[in-house]
């Protein structure tokens, strides 16, 4: 019994569930790569419509590739008008993650992947239409605006923080959003991708995989850590204050969200690039606060618990720093990881089988049904 | 790199990924059991919301709790008039499993499940409330009526047929869709399960889990069998067209539907349960076709293959004489399985470690982010 219970609750960890060309997470040297290139470098001199075509299309595009792929892009973030209109049903108070994996859904309704030769262009219609989705629930049910999706922003990432508020982002804002977009769009068999690889592994439709790892991302154990780590990080005025708070916390052995990693072992690769962009931001709008605050917090559980903030640590003063609403932080990670999901949807449609793993059984043997009046 | 790709075409067979209390698939003696009680006995004596209360609640009900239950799920089976209006958004030629993938990610935005105290309830009201969903759209879409989807039916497959043909089902009728539903409730770490506990192991909402169930159902190496299956019994029209016809598609080597299993070796403990049932519905309705047309492929596949029609099969022809239209076969299987999901996502939470495995890694190796420039 006790060796059931010990296979019930080790998640497969280490155990393999199949074969991916497309990342490797802690690998010795390099902390993270999209199909052998280390997202610093990628992060540092690349567009995040590069790394989408890196993924999806296999190769960091030409200069002429790129410019075709940005104007494809551009000409797909219009909504179907009965898209609109299931948005507009959405009440104000919704889970924003409840409005995306609503929105990929309907989206299958109206644009159905009739059959796999079509998945590329069902991909990159889910890039260019999510910021669409995201921001026209969000502005009809908050300002009772009805925006128009389209813009001629030549990014994704400056398309959604148009939409968002209404005027194109700066450049500082837009480059932010690309970097953000980068870090966060590929790392293996995580939980939300290995829930698009089980579902395509049924030979089920792109909308169907991509909904399921949207539900999958929603949960507090995967996505959502920087939303955690923004309302704790708001909660004090001064570093000094935080630093009394954390050492509590750590007192009462709180969560402190965004630290530690389940397979990082020193540092998240992601940490220090996303670090130096809140920085410029926090200088730009003169913040004296929430990136002292962070920073603290970073030094504190460095210096009493040997912990490293991850990626979601500083994206919450930095998208906080762009005027992105704390419940808009998971939808930005849809935006980003929808690339590496489906490019694993792919790949497990490229060499198929079933995902169909066994139980360990612990309930009871076989038994009459009793008559109803015996029963209780 | 040959294990490397032996490995990502196992699909996990074999390996546990986990424990359950809810179900054995094929073990000695027993062919299929929930919670001990063998389908057939199940079958034989109880019905559906006895099931549903057995794999939801843990045990058979006392005739008292049952007599609440079937009351407490007459009592939700009306539609907010948000869903009605998004589901009035969804065309006649939608996939109908999209509908249904949508139909429950919409109600999570309208009631979603903000603590694990509610799961109970948002299940009952998603057992109560899918032959609405399915049943709204499919009658406003094809035959542009508005129904109202609140019934006094005492069974959820009587509601459903009520719903559908706009009159209360026969007792006939009413028996076999309850044993149709108990047949298809459950069935262990199937795919669209392994989804729901995947998605689970995240800590998402109950909605999450259950529409990305309903995705990997939608898969044609999942759900859909006995819709595949009818469409291919329909194209003949006497048993010797049918052998015929078969015995060329066996030289083809083409694939026959609703025949053999994944784990079943010798039979299918439900297909002798839905084969009666069929045929009782073929005497009803007078059938000189497709019942005997069933029957000769099931034995010249057993001849020539010593292959088994799978519950699936008999499925096709006992749906089909109902009046139920083929497109809306695998939705029905939602509206049973959601109890066997559901379960699983409960079992989950109560002994939950996060669901990540590993993956073999079989892309270049880390290499330079070359200028733009320079690529192609």
């Amino acid at each position: 019994m006790s060796e059931v219970k010990k296979s019930a609750s080790t998640g497969l960890r280490g155990t393999s569930a199949g074969a991916t060309a497309l990342c490797t997470v802690g690998k010795e040297g390099a902390g993270l790569t999209y199909r052998g290139y280390d997202v610093r470098d990628l992060a540092a001199s690349t567009s995040f419509e590069e790394v989408a075509h890196l993924l999806l299309y296999g190769e960091l595009p030409t200069r002429t590739q790129l410019d075709g792929y940005i104007k494809r892009l551009q000409g797909l973030r219009d909504l179907p008008a009965a898209l609109k209109a299931v948005l507009e049903q959405i009440p104000a108070d919704a889970h924003p993650m409840d409005v995306m994996r609503t929105g990929c859904s309907m989206l299958g309704n109206l644009e159905t992947e009739a059959d796999f030769s079509q998945q590329l262009d069902v991909v990159d219609r889910m890039l260019a239409v999510f910021p669409s989705i995201i921001t026209y629930w969000y502005r009809y049910s908050h300002d009772g605006v009805r925006i128009d999706p389209v813009t001629d922003d030549v990014s994704v990432g400056g398309h959604f923080l148009h939409l968002l508020h209404g005027k194109p982002a700066s450049q500082l804002h837009a480059d932010v959003m690309n970097t953000s977009l980068i870090l966060y769009a590929e790392h293996e068999f995580n939980a939300s991708t290995f829930t698009a690889r089980v579902c395509a592994s049924t030979l089920s439709d792109m909308h169907s995989c991509i909904t399921g790892a949207i539900g999958s991302l929603r949960g507090p154990l995967h996505g959502g850590a920087n939303e955690a780590a923004m309302e704790m990080l708001e909660r004090w005025s001064d570093p000094d204050e935080a630093e009394q708070a954390i050492l509590g916390m750590l007192e009462r052995k709180d969560k402190i969200m965004g630290f530690g990693h389940a397979i990082y072992r020193t540092s998240d690769p992601r940490n220090a690039v996303i670090k130096e962009w809140s920085r410029k931001l926090a200088d730009e709008v003169g913040d004296t606060t929430l990136f002292p605050v962070s920073e603290r917090v970073d030094e504190v559980m460095w210096r009493e618990k040997k912990l490293f903030p991850n990626a979601d640590f500083y994206h919450a003063s930095a998208y906080h720093f762009m005027g992105i609403p704390t419940k808009l932080f998971t939808p930005i990670f849809v935006m980003s990881r929808l690339t590496g999901w489906a490019a694993h949807v792919m790949e497990q449609r490229e060499n198929n089988r079933i995902i169909r793993p066994s139980a360990d059984y612990t309930g009871p043997e076989l038994r009459p049904v009793p008559p109803i009046a015996e029963r209780g």
